[in-house]
């Protein structure tokens, strides 16, 4: 199993409770070799992210991990993170971008801010929320930036 | 192991050999109940897409996979598919959007199109390839749009 340290978990969220320019902060995430070839295995078999000596002769100098699976990480870092949906994390759509790729060893955290609060003209009940997600390496270098947009129920009256 | 197809691989294709409106069909990844949860559990811990009880109560009205998982999917339908890029798939970023979820039993496919060439003016070895890929269900819904940047290598002279 990964060795991730998860925040304690804290009241859900509604739409009305959120502030564009709030910040959150998730726990940490350590990405293990096997972890990278283990999930390129199953959805990125390149050689860059199975093989070290492969890697080294590709454009990253090294192996490193499928852009999927640090967008995966980050999910997980975000599901346990401080910033908890009320009805959970459902993505209409997003962005992601990976400026470094991920490697091995490295201990992943994201901190997440909301960008965007948009109330829905038809469903007084919800809103879509847009959120932009950096994972920071332990080098803080940004391995994904990530802008999503949730839809988030209103607080029931 | 996932029951999947893989079409024959074909040649591998340098930023010269596209052309925008260049089409290609993956083969087909069929997704199970045990697969969705054994992803969620380890990326996307939410109970609609761990636990059926859960899911019946909730907006998506049963099972579903992790949009990541699909994302993953996807990839490794494109990555074993007959759009070979040389040097592979390395990808800069890209926008993705889940209209209808996957969900247990699914068989998916993806379809990608070339929409945009951009030779670097910088570096004349490597342009920057835009690719639609829409993945669908057995039922024809549209589970992702990914419109995806890769750095792709101009053909050596």
């Amino acid at each position: 199993m990964p060795q991730h340290k998860a925040p304690e978990p804290r009241a859900s969220f509604y739409f009305d409770d959120l502030r564009v320019g709030d910040r959150f902060t998730s726990g940490t995430y350590a990405v293990s070799e096997p972890q990278i070839k283990l999930f390129a295995a199953e959805f990125d078999p390149q050689p860059f992210h199975l093989d070290e000596e492969a890697a080294r002769n590709s454009p990253f100098g090294g192996l490193v991990a499928s852009g999927w699976h640090t967008a995966a990480i980050s999910m997980r870092l975000i599901v346990e993170g401080p910033l908890q949906f009320a009805g959970g994390v459902v993505g209409l759509g997003a962005e992601v971008s990976w400026p470094v790729p991920t490697r091995p060893g490295d201990v992943l955290q994201v901190v997440s801010e909301i960008v965007e609060l948009r109330p829905s003209r038809s469903r007084p009940d919800r809103g879509i929320v847009t959120v932009r997600s950096e994972t920071r390496s332990q080098r803080g270098e940004i391995v994904q930036q990530l802008i999503a947009k949730l839809l988030l129920p209103t607080r029931p009256r």
